[in-house]
C-alpha cells in the first residue's frame, strides 16, 4: 500500500447533499474526515434542507453525474465507497453504467460499495423516486458488498419483490436479512433503530439459532460487574439491536438505546463510517462494530442545532493536537512553543545583565566567582537528577543516555574545577561554599520534579539549562561576529566562558537535547492537559535559571 | 454563547464543488471538521474535477440558491461565512439578495463574511464569468469583512476599477492591499504565494513603513537562535508574505516557502481556516497567523493523491481520541477498554480457581490461610505504594485521597489480625511468615512503578487489585442470588469474605477507584502511547494478581 493510502485512504461518497450539513454528502465528508479518510464526493443530487425538514430538491443531468465520477475514477485511488441518495432511475443507471465501465469490464470487482438504499427522509419527503427502486435492486445490488437500509427501507425493498415485508420483531430482522441477501448484495446491515427490542429478545433468539453471535457494545459484557449500573430489570431494558448477514455468519449489535432528538443523518454517518472502516481492511464485522458505536456516542454527545431533528456529533473522536506535527521547514515545533509560550521570560534569562556584563568583559570579578562556586554546586544536583533519570529509565539506550550526561556532568566538573583554579577558587573553598537559596531552589525543584513525575517531566526539567546556556553562547557568538559589536573579544577575561558556550561540543549536547523532547513531544502527543504541564516546568526552570544569574549579580 | 456555540460553532460556505475532494466545498467542509467548527454549506456550482484539471460545470438555478440559503439561515446560527466559486453574476445577485433579506433588511450586519474572489483555477478554467466581477465588487464587497485575493484575483479586482494593477514586489502588495480597501470590504489579506520575495525584502519595506507590523513564522523568531538552522544566507531565503490591511493596521505574514505540488485547493482551505477562526473570536491577526500556519503544515504533510497538483493535508492537526468521551450509556469508557483489551486474564483472575473453590467452601484450609498470611505481608507494599502516591502529589485533595487509603489499608490490617486469629494465626506468626515470591513481585512491581513513572501510572498499578476484587465480590454475590446456585453459604468457612468484598463498604472504594482513573483520561486524554503503557501496567498487575491466587493454590 502507498504512503497515502496507509496514512489517509482514499473513500467516496456518491449522493445528495444536506445544506444544513447534518446529513448527506456533507455527514458523508465530515464523517470520512474524522476517521482520518481522504475522501471525495459525486452529487447526484442537491438538497435545500434543514433540521426542520427538506425544502427544494435541484438534480443535475445523468451526464454530468457520470462526469464527476470520471474525473474522480481517473485520478484517485478508491478504497471503499458507498452511495446515500440515488434519487431518481436515471441517476442510478448512470452510477451504474461507469462503475461498470472502471470496474466490472477491467475485470475487476467494485471496490468495497456500501449502498444506503436511502428512499424517505425523516421529515417524510421522497428521496428515491419509485420507479427508481426496481432500478437499484436489479443494477445496482449486484455491485454492493453490504446493503444498510432501516426497517422501512427494507419493507419497501422485500414488499417490491413480493416477500414477506412487515419487520415487527428481531426474529422479522434475520428473516429480512436472509431475504435481502437474495435481492445481491454480498452482505446486509438491517438496521433496527425503528424497532423496540431487549436483552431478553436477543436471548430468546439466540437460544432458537444458537450459531447466531451477538457483539454487545457497553451492554452485560463479561466480567464487568463493576460497570453495570444498578437497574431493576436490566433484560427488559430498551436497546437497539443491528443485524449484519454476511457469507461468515450473523451477528448481532446490540447497544442501549440512545432517547435523543439528534438523530438527522445517522444513517449517512453510519454507512460513511462503514467504509472508512472497510477502507482500511477491518472484517465486516469489526467495521460495523466500530461504526455503530461512532453514531451511537455522536448521538449520545450531539451539541444542540437547528430547531428540528438536530445532527450528531461528526467530532466525538477527535482532539487537535497541542503540538503540531514536525516537518522540513518546522522540524522543532515544540520547542518552538515552549520558547514562545515563554518569551517574556526566557528573554529575560538568556539576555541577562550578567551575560550582557559578562560579555563585554564588565561583570565584576566577585560576581562570576559567586558564580562559578555556586554552579559547582548546582552541577552536583544537576548530575543527581539524571541519576534519577536513570533509575526512572525503562530501557537500556535510555539508562545509558542518562548514565552518559552523569559522566559528562562529572568531566566537566574536572573542568570546572580547573577554571576556578585559575580564578584563584581553590577545590576546598568550592567544598565550603555555603550553597545560595537560589541554588537551593533551583537544584530541589529538578530533583522534587524527578520524584513526582514520570521521565518525560524530569526531561523537560533539565532542557531549560541545557538549551538556554546554548542560546546564550549561540547569541553572543553571533553578536560577536557583527562589525562594531558591542560584545568584547579581545581581552575579555570570559572570553572562554563564551566560547565553550557557543562551541561545537555544548552545542551539539544541545541538539540532542533538543531530539530528544521533540521526539518525546511527537511519539507521546501530549493532551491540552499535559503540555501545560510540560510547559510549567519548563517555565519554572527559566525563571530559576533568570534568579540563578539574578543571584551572581546581587551575589545573594 | 450557547453550548453548541461555544463548542462547535456554526459556519457556512457559499461556494462551488470539487468532485475529487481537494478544494471548493469539499476542502471547506474538512477544514471545518478539522477545526472542529459545525459546517453548512450552500452549492453555487458544482464542477466534475481532479488534480489534473475542471472537466465540466453544472449550476443549479438561483433560485434553488436561494432556497438553500434560507434553509441554512432559517434554521442555524451562523457564526461566520465564506464565499469562495461563486459562478456568475446571477449567482451573486441571489446570494446577496438572501443576505441582505436576513441581515441588512433586519438591521444586523452579516457574520464575518471572508469572500475569496475565485475567478480562475490553477488550471486555468474560468469559475468566475467576466460580467459577473463587478456585480462581485458592487454588490458583495460592501458585505464583506475580509477579501483574500492571491496576486491574479488582485490584479484583475485592480484593473477592473482602472488602478494600478501589476503586483511585483512587496511594495506593490501594499499599495494594492490600500487600493482594495477601497472597494468596500472592511479587511484585505493579499495572499503572497505568487511572489518570490525574502526577508530582506520585509526588512527594507518595514525600514521605510515603521508602522507595518511583521509576524513570522518559523523565520528567525527573537532568543531562537538554537532554532535556526545554519544557512548560508538566510536573508535571501525564499519565503512567502501575505499582506493584511485591516482597521487596526497592516501586519505582514512571513513563513518558509515550501515547494511542494500538493498545492490544491489551498484559497479555499485558507479562507475556510479564516471562518472558522473568526467564528470562535480570534481577532483578525491571530486568525491570519493561525490559518497561514494551518496551510502552509498542509502543504507540508500531504500525502501523493491524483496525479496532478495534488490536494493538501487537511487532517495534520488532528489526533484521534484512544478512550472515547463518557457518555451517559457509557460513563466507565476507560475501565472497560481496559478490561476488554486484557479479556482473557482479567477473567482467569476473576474467575480463579480460588474463588471458585472458595465460593463452593471446598478451598483447602491451609491455601486460604497462606493467602491470607501473603495478604498480609502484601497489604504492607499497598500501604507504602498509596505513600509514595500521597509524596507524588500536587494538590491536598489528592495527598488526602491517597493518605484516606494508608489508612483505610491500615485498619483493614487490624480487622485482618482479627480475621487471622480467628483461623488461628498470632500476629508473631504473621510478622515471621516468610514472604512468596509472588507477594514480593507484586509489592515490588507497585513501588518500581511509583518510582518511574508519574502518579496516573502509580494509580493505574494500584486499580487492578482494588477493582478485581470488587469484580469478584459482586460476581460472587450476583452467582449466589440464583436459584440453585453453585456458590454455597449455608456454612461456608469463606462466608465473610466473600460478603466483605460484595459488601457496600468495599463496593463504594471500587465506585471511587473508577471514577479516578476515568477523571484522569477524561481530563488528560492519552496518547496510543500513553494508552498503550497505562493498559501495560493494568495487565501486568492482572497477572500479578493471578499469580497470587495461583501462589495460595499452590502453596507456594
Amino acid at each position: 500500500m502507498s504512503r497515502s493510502a496507509a496514512e489517509q485512504p482514499a473513500v467516496m461518497t456518491i449522493a445528495g447533499t444536506d445544506s444544513s450539513g447534518g446529513a448527506g454528502i456533507q455527514a458523508d465528508l465530515k464523517t470520512f474526515t474524522a476517521h482520518l479518510c481522504y475522501g471525495a464526493s459525486v452529487h447526484v443530487a442537491l438538497t435545500a434542507q434543514n433540521t426542520t425538514g427538506v425544502q427544494a430538491v435541484h438534480a443535475p443531468p445523468p451526464e454530468f453525474i457520470e462526469q464527476q465520477l470520471r474525473s474522480v475514477l481517473d485520478d484517485v485511488d478508491i478504497k471503499a465507497m458507498k452511495t446515500g441518495m440515488l434519487f431518481d432511475a436515471k441517476s442510478i443507471r448512470a452510477v451504474v453504467r461507469i462503475l461498470k465501465l472502471y470496474y466490472s469490464d477491467r475485470g475487476r470487482s467494485v471496490p468495497f460499495l456500501v449502498c444506503d438504499p436511502v428512499c424517505v427522509s425523516t421529515s417524510g419527503h421522497t428521496l428515491l423516486q419509485a420507479d427508481a427502486v426496481e432500478v437499484m435492486i436489479k443494477e445496482l445490488f449486484p455491485l454492493t458488498y453490504l446493503l444498510t437500509p432501516n426497517k422501512s427501507e427494507a419493507e419497501l425493498l422485500l414488499s417490491q419483490h413480493d416477500l414477506q415485508a412487515s419487520i415487527e420483531s428481531l426474529e422479522d430482522m434475520l428473516r429480512a436479512a436472509d431475504d435481502l441477501l437474495k435481492l445481491g448484495p454480498q452482505a446486509i446491515l438491517l438496521k433496527g433503530g425503528h424497532l423496540t427490542v431487549s436483552m431478553r429478545d436477543v436471548e430468546r433468539i439466540t437460544l432458537s439459532n444458537p450459531e447466531l453471535r451477538v457483539v454487545r457494545s457497553i451492554l452485560f459484557e463479561e466480567n464487568m460487574e463493576i460497570l453495570q449500573v444498578a437497574e431493576p430489570d436490566p433484560a427488559s431494558k430498551e436497546i437497539v439491536v443491528d443485524v449484519l448477514r454476511a457469507p461468515s455468519g450473523t451477528t448481532l449489535f446490540a447497544r442501549p438505546r440512545v432517547n435523543s432528538t439528534s438523530t438527522h443523518g445517522t444513517g449517512c454517518t453510519l454507512s460513511a463510517a462503514l467504509v472508512c472502516n472497510l477502507a482500511r481492511g477491518m472484517t465486516v464485522e469489526d467495521a460495523t462494530r466500530e461504526a455503530t458505536m461512532y453514531i451511537h456516542l455522536g448521538i449520545e454527545t450531539a451539541v444542540p442545532i437547528g430547531k428540528g431533528y438536530g445532527p450528531l456529533n461528526h467530532m466525538h473522536s477527535l482532539t487537535v493536537r497541542s503540538v503540531p506535527r514536525a516537518t522540513a521547514s518546522n522540524p522543532h515545533p515544540f520547542t518552538r512553543l515552549l520558547i514562545q509560550g515563554t518569551a517574556g521570560i526566557w528573554k529575560e534569562y538568556v539576555e541577562h545583565q550578567f551575560v550582557k556584563q559578562l560579555a563585554q568583559g564588565t561583570l565584576p570579578r566577585e560576581c562570576f566567582i559567586h558564580f562559578i562556586k555556586q554552579d559547582y554546586l548546582y552541577l552536583r544536583y544537576y548530575a543527581r537528577a539524571y541519576a534519577l533519570l536513570a533509575a526512572k529509565s525503562s530501557t537500556f539506550p535510555s539508562i545509558k543516555s542518562a548514565t552518559d550526561t552523569i559522566i559528562n556532568v562529572i568531566t566537566e566538573v574536572e573542568t570546572h574545577k580547573a577554571f576556578c583554579a585559575q580564578w584563584g577558587i581553590t577545590e576546598a573553598e568550592l567544598l565550603a561554599t555555603p550553597e545560595s537559596p537560589a541554588t537551593t531552589a533551583y537544584g530541589a525543584y529538578l530533583l522534587d520534579v524527578g520524584l513526582q513525575g514520570d521521565t518525560s517531566k524530569l526531561i523537560m526539567a533539565c532542557a531549560a539549562c541545557l538549551l538556554g546556556y546554548g542560546e546564550v553562547g549561540l547569541w553572543l557568538k553571533k553578536e560577536a561576529a557583527r562589525p562594531h559589536s558591542w560584545v568584547v573579544t579581545e581581552g575579555n577575561a570570559y572570553k572562554q566562558w563564551m566560547d565553550d558556550y557557543g562551541g561545537e561540543h555544548y552545542q551539539n549536547a544541545v541538539r540532542v537535547g533538543i531530539e530528544t523532547i521533540e521526539a518525546m513531544a511527537q511519539a507521546d502527543p501530549p493532551s491540552p492537559v499535559r503540555f501545560e504541564e510540560w510547559k510549567g516546568i519548563w517555565e519554572r526552570c527559566t525563571r530559576l535559571e533568570k534568579g540563578f544569574w539574578d543571584m551572581a549579580i546581587n551575589l545573594a
